[in-house]
């Protein structure tokens, strides 16, 4: 194993202009570690209830998941519904139960902690820090934030930040927490609190990640038809750890500027092939020829 | 003299949340015909009234732009006023007098109707193909046009398009007219009307090109201040046609994907230019040496 994942695991209810699913495997943690698994050994951390379905963690083992922190506990499994407006580009909520991830403590089974990539979802940054914490000397730290943390957890928050390599986030949020409008200079106030590496997520309108090296644009893959977006984030992240794990990239050392950026269009690559289907559904037959062969697809659209 | 520019030449008013300015030079045919000046000899057919200001002519002929086809009749100069949002990703107008532009009839000077490259702005249809009668046998003739045509003129604009190469629109006016919110879908629904180049530009999210070739996704620059959007959009149009009549482009010969692709780009740098100054004020001092800049400035932002 080399990366350990840690996030919410979840049972989704969704409806877009394309279909509706009741209920559907879901959840940061379960996106994130699916598309990673393309490229890396990943385990998880996280917790379900008693009405976990063993076909879904039959589904994670067999893309090589580590589930040794996938705690099972009395009680369901988070579960989370929305509807997504035509456009697809906003959606409401309409239910969100918590329930056995309400108290979620995570806990790193002791082989977890000699890892060296670590992706923290996106939870409380108390319990974010607190993960961190218990790895030993991780070669590269990153996660996630939403709205909610920045606004409610803010003091938290910047605790929590100062020690991350890396932080992926949308430009709402880059927004809310920089407090600038201008992504670059958003992206300036962001990079002083601790995340040297920091990854704007644009949806449809791809991504911008700014590191030392300069900023690097990278589009979205022009999909024909966009069955159900949610998780592509997540499988951004996915990809972009996975991939730096793949290649042992070692922020200790500097990370070079070529593998920073191919980890961007990777993150590119699977976000774009969550939105093929509902749910987790792409990543039952997706394989990693169909990958390589999207990213080669991304130099032939972007090159000039 | 080698593009002919045919469209608006008018006075604004705009306030951003950068500043206010009661009366500037603008109008399509006036950022097109700038940003174009940098790479070719440009003519351009336009109307203004008696309070056409000489200094606002010398400005023209100083960047080497033809003026045998702008025509100054009795009366005032078009006028446009609007507020655009904190955003600015929205604008309201306040003020439109059309003034001497209301009963523009654009005539060719002799001398234009044998060059070989044709750029028609935003007007009625019908008098865009009226103009592209009377060029002799243009190498490349493409345009812009807006909702309001598409909403208003269907049947006229769908007649006009058919004796085009080249299309520039923004993502709204491709959906309506496609009647596909999907821009893949939505570009092949634009290309079968008659412009097998097709340019779709998303603002701050940049641009895609559609041809025979695939398409390119091209970004915006990411400017650390966007003074004033105005014309941006225009002045991409003229980087795309003013660097492709400098290649000396021929669509009867099919144009090479390169050629394209980097005249994308140069839209791009345009429109950036555009955005750093109120009005046409940044192309009183901007510099060939600058766009080129720039314009290496965007492979160091996308290159993977």
């Amino acid at each position: 194993m080399s990366l350990v994942v840690v996030g919410s695991v979840a049972y989704d209810g969704v409806q877009t202009p394309h279909g509706q699913r009741e209920r559907m495997l879901g959840g940061a943690c379960t996106y994130v570690a699916l598309a990673a698994s393309y490229f890396t050994r990943v385990g998880v951390v996280g917790v379900v209830g008693e009405d976990f379905d063993p076909a879904d963690r039959r589904f994670l083992e067999e893309r090589g998941i580590d589930l040794a922190g996938l705690e099972q506990k009395p009680g369901k499994t988070f579960y989370w519904s929305g509807v997504y407006s035509e456009d697809m580009n906003d959606r409401v909520t309409l239910r969100t139960e918590l329930n056995v991830f309400g108290d979620f403590q995570p806990e790193l089974p002791p082989g977890y902690r000699r890892q060296p990539y670590l992706f923290l979802g996106n939870i409380q940054p108390e319990l974010q820090r607190r993960v961190r914490e218990q790895m030993e000397s991780p070669r590269l730290v990153g996660g996630d934030t939403m709205n909610y943390w920045i606004e409610s957890r803010r003091e938290a928050l910047l605790e929590t930040l100062a020690g991350w390599h890396v932080l992926l986030i949308n430009d709402s949020e880059a927004r809310l927490l920089s407090g600038e409008r201008n992504l670059r200079r958003a992206s300036e106030r962001i990079r002083s609190l601790g995340p040297r590496i920091l990854v704007i997520k644009r949806g449809e309108h791809g991504a911008v990640l700014f590191a030392d090296e300069g900023p690097f644009l990278a589009p979205a893959y022009p999909l024909d038809t966009v069955a159900d977006p949610t998780g592509a984030g997540d499988c951004f992240a996915g990809g972009f750890f996975g991939y730096l794990a793949e290649q042992g990239a070692d922020l200790r050392d500097g990370i070079e500027r070529r593998l920073l950026r191919r980890a961007v269009i990777y993150g590119s690559v699977m976000g774009s092939f969550c939105c093929e289907r509902f749910g987790v559904e792409r990543f039952r037959t997706l394989t990693r020829a169909e990958i390589d062969a999207r990213f080669k697809e991304f130099k032939e659209l972007t090159e000039f």
